[in-house]
């Protein structure tokens, strides 16, 4: 059992809140039995499990231990827990896990493809609250160009509560995603605050992708010259403006809506 | 000028992150000049403005001095502005403003109201994104019942991006809220997991309220009882649940949606 803060282990799982650390280790840390239960699921590697057992039992998925060889789990003390967790209301489990690749041509698509498409995303919570819709959306993939934060941030992780094991990704150029939209006979419908189109007049029932800019800047010329159709939600209020993961559930769930869920 | 970080009036406005203290002072904080702008036009009073020179150069809306006489502003550093500020990005503004009452009778109700209803909300992020979305939304009122942050609390106003100054809000109890929403006669609609009807099967063109629980707990039997309509949202992935703010997004676009925006 670890209880020393100044155990070189800790150190190490601490130094991966940095995104260096994680190229450097091939290492990221998720938390939470639940989350822990989906990246099993979602066909991750976990490396090495750390667990505070005071808190565990407490735990909702106390089954989430029995997939795992024993010599993968460490115990911890609450006080090394509470120097690696990120979450409150945590259930005692710290994992690290290897990330997997996100290549396009890796990516199954139904027969009928919905997908999100994020430009640039920059805040990683963000993200997070992307992946969470889409995996309640149950969206075919997840396409994340140029990102300014990485897939495996903690707080990435964090806020989408699973959804990062959940849901099919892909991280890569614009321009990559736009061939390959193209060569899958796929409508391309951008999102920008100044479109022509309101998104409840658009038909989203054939195969389609609804493409984000950030909450600062939309999105650049090369999605607004390349879409299909550019789109927009209407704006009633005083502020013009609503946060990216919101405007992508509404646009997401528009869609499903006219596809019968 | 204030340069010291030691200032009195500094150390004050500090004390302001703390849910007592604004109690006791009758004052919060808010920051950024377009925020600053939206409070005023909201009817607020500002007593104090801290202006950062340096920052406030590079402000989209420069103008929102004009308003304001000469002797409520007070000049300070970038290290005092540091100090004081809890956003990134910031344009060198922050204001000491009045909170307001907020009761169920100053509402002002449309013709063919909608409004939304959050049941002791906990996250101060969730609470300013609902008021985020119903400012872009346009919707009647946000009624806040038994909420476990205060509306002023530094996260609401950062997260709500000025949606707490353009949008009409009451905090009060549930039996409050529910009496009065019976009086006005406005379809009650609870938003749970295990409901029997889907929202999109919904007709939210009469008088409505969707009444949102918390993200751990969902709604209390309080609301179930009473609501005209238990409704979920379709959830089609392996997490089965929604952030807060994008499940009211969802619904109140839907909503918005039937009635022709």
């Amino acid at each position: 059992m670890i209880t020393s803060l100044q155990n070189p282990t800790i150190k190490k799982i601490v130094k991966l809140s940095k995104s260096r650390e994680r190229r450097e280790q091939q290492l990221f840390v998720l938390e939470g039995a639940r989350e822990l239960s989906l990246a099993l699921q979602g066909g991750y590697a976990i490396t090495e499990v750390y667990l505070c057992r005071e808190m565990f039992v407490h735990s909702k998925y106390p089954e989430v231990l029995d997939s795992l060889p024993v010599e993968v789990i460490t115990d911890i003390s609450p006080a090394v827990f509470a120097k690696i967790a990120y979450r409150e209301n945590s259930d005692g489990v710290v994992a690290l896990a290897r990330p997997k690749s996100h290549t396009l041509g890796e990516l199954t698509l139904g027969e009928n493809p919905f997908l999100i498409l994020l430009e640039s995303v920059e805040k990683p919570g963000n993200l997070g609250a992307v992946l969470r819709t889409a995996d309640a959306a149950a969206v075919d993939a997840v396409i994340i160009c140029d990102p300014q934060t990485d897939l495996y941030n903690p707080n990435v992780v964090r806020s989408g509560v699973g959804g990062l094991f959940t849901v099919q990704t892909a991280v890569c150029t614009s321009e990559e995603a736009l061939t390959w939209l193209q060569q899958h006979q796929i409508s391309i419908f951008a999102a920008e605050l100044q479109a022509a189109e309101f998104y409840q007049e658009i038909d989203f029932r054939p195969p389609s992708a609804i493409v984000m800019g950030t909450e600062a800047d939309g999105l650049t010329g090369f999605w607004l010259r390349n879409a299909t159709k550019r789109i927009k939600i209407p704006m009633r209020g005083k502020i013009d403006s609503l946060n990216v993961s919101v405007s992508t559930a509404i646009l997401t769930f528009e869609a499903m809506r006219q596809r019968g869920f």
